[in-house]
């Protein structure tokens, strides 16, 4: 992740590459970060001291674990840097602290930081609300052989936005398969189609389907670069706010 | 159309069927409506008389020609009953004149009544704005072998909806079709596909392609029924309304 | 199931309609059959005595319930015409009956006599074959609301064409729908998922996915007219026989 | 594609790395081709020297130009050794040598090594002879952005595979492009339907439309790795062949 996103940067015409964060002791300290990635030499050297490059950048992209992240968010609160956060598994005591530290400076914390799968979730929330209880919806996902879990956490965060924009309870409605006798389909479930094959990084649909016509709302993957892409965008967003907390809808302009 | 009509409205719970008009000197003059599409009687005889049953209805549906509306409007009118105009082909005079009528009542006209499709036109707008010139956008369109244009009024509505949205200009952007050595794609262009194969009804996708992923919104009709579902709604919307000039948009919420 | 036999052998070259028999003491008797449909007179009545129109015709075209299709099949063979039998839920007897009396007439038995289905069976076996076990297998099915049970035979027929290829047992290799903790994905194993929504006629997808590539087989219906068109494929295949079993995968040259 | 090669190989259960071939004064020459593409040592150091190595290998995997090609050609024709070879452009004189070469030993000539695009032409083959002049044939394809030719290869092979099956010359029957009135569709009329966006890498859909059904038949490719994996299987199945030119539909037993 930390290559892309130097890629990434390096490819950018509205951002810069200020400095590089490694973990200690690694072998690639003080190797240049262009070269490391093949760009050509950014003059940054990768390092394992964010304190003593603290001054180097405006905001911090943060792709780590829980209790690092907030080791540098707490970091980035008294220097006044910007944080792009994408660790995922933050627990609620660290989300609290989160939007504490968001009074003094901009935070941006997202678990998901792909454009199109958070333009997806608006999407889907618009269609819900139009079509509402006149479709079947149904979404439908498909995975690499080496996925342990079903549906995907995309997919279920999918469900999750339908069922809210029409007052229903996922837990209750969401059908996970079907097999034998099933009896017609009622109208306010949702069902899960799940495929698991081949290579497939990640591709998700939800149908709404009336009466005479199908309305199709997909996503497809085909790189972590999107992770990256959506990092960027993020800096860009909070690159002019001095404080406050932000998830991807408000970086994309959603809310 | 007028059977899918009054088979809608005899199957909606908040409407009810007031009257039918045909054509005059049709055979089936005096038929009931309901007998005719197998519902079972309705109480309500196929008329060809507009004018007489003019109080025997709130809104009238017309799906005619330009002249024939333009009449339908004006005894609307008349008598302050709403209208829902699903007619195509209307004149900038007509359109002006309807404008005025819908001074003195409530009019929705819309040359597509269909709910997917106008929602779809509304989630393409979300998904330009958010993507941006970051995306590739192609519109992939398929219809049954007896389409004698192409492409479809659909699918080039949907490009416009996309260019619109993007500050540019369709007729200068479009390409609809490549063959030999075309060069690398340039951002700026919208593709259109275009599919002719089989009684395919009608399949829309717009795909919206960035680096890593890729958003597609699709519809699918299978049935003319969708004009008449969407007239109902529209229906439904002017009820409690005295005056005003309604598209599909205003209909689904969507302004 | 009738009215579209009658209309596609009225739109084929060379077939001709001899008969139509209907059921007993049915309204329709003595109408003309293309009356009936809408294409114009055939000098065909409808009539429901078929030992007596038994000379009319060559082939006869059955959909009807087992026990009546094993009358008809006797009074075929009686007189030497052929017969195409689209019954569904014979027994085993009566399957053995049939074969007895394929050797004294022609005869053409097809649970599904759709030319697409039963190709893509064919297709399926050949990519099974040659991807063998260097792909993950998923048969991914969509139905219309109303279709009470889960997968459809269809799409376990497929499955079946699949494993018996690969060699494997599809009741032990069936999965039919994942949630929660699945660990890696077992090559071995076969995926259905099943998608019911809306008016979906009938679309049955089979994937096969390998380290760098997929292949997809999809069927989609559109309309039952296809059982009246392979039924007619089927009539032109054993206008020439004498005698003999057979089914679609004879009639369409895929043995 | 070298490095994919070795991987290839070193993943592989029956196929073992006998020498590993580079271009004259590489800077990687005498490294390990394990340690290269990160498997671990495999005792094989990268040489440019393929006379040298000659009887440390059974067969040679060539992807390169086509004179170096022929130069190798040649090489293994006089010691025997089997041949692979993925180099596109070869004129015809080169063709006539290869011929001429397989009379000595063994040759799989495939511009193409991908199994799924080798097995998608079979199923085209079949699916054109069973549905035949009954279905509108369409070919839609999709690549990347970067892509400067239109339709790919691939795609004109399809439309290729297909038009020779029936009988018509793909040149006077393909349709690049659909605009304005074009009137009903041409039943001998083959389709491409070209979409260039993002990062795609290769999608190609074969669509059968009849009367009430479609057939589909796809391929997507995810990663070149597939030409290593088809080069394999090429390798094993002229592992134990002494003489003849080949091509992949031998290789996969698909004629």
């Amino acid at each position: 992740m930390g290559r892309m996103l130097v890629e990434a940067v390096a490819g950018d015409e509205q951002c810069q590459l200020g400095a590089a964060i490694i973990k200690p002791d690694d072998n690639l300290l003080g190797v240049d970060a262009g070269d490391l990635v093949g760009v050509g030499p950014l003059s940054v050297a990768l390092t394992d001291d964010l304190a003593a490059a603290i001054n180097d950048f405006d905001v911090l992209i943060d792709f780590t674990s829980p209790d690092l992240t907030m080791q540098n968010v707490e970091l980035c609160r008294q220097h006044g840097k910007g944080i792009v956060i994408g660790t995922t598994g933050l627990n609620s005591d660290q989300k609290e602290l989160l939007a504490k530290a968001a009074e003094d400076t901009a935070v941006v914390f997202a678990p998901n930081m792909s454009i199109g799968v958070n333009l997806v979730f608006k999407l889907l929330e618009m269609a819900a609300k139009v079509l509402g209880d006149d479709a079947d919806i149904e979404v439908i996902e498909a995975h690499h052989r080496h996925k342990v879990d079903s549906p995907s956490g995309t997919a279920l965060k999918m469900g999750e936005v339908v069922a809210d924009t029409l007052g229903r309870d996922l837990e209750k409605c969401a059908v996970y398969g079907r097999e034998g006798y099933t009896g017609p389909r009622d109208r306010e479930t949702i069902g899960f189609a799940t495929v698991r094959a081949g290579d497939v990084i990640g591709d998700h649909t939800v149908l709404f389907a009336c009466e005479g016509e199908r309305v199709e709302i997909t996503h497809k993957a085909s790189s972590r670069v999107i992770y990256a892409r959506g990092s960027l965008r993020a800096v860009r967003f909070i690159s002019d706010k001095r404080s406050g907390l932000y998830d991807m809808q408000d970086v994309l302009g959603l809310k």
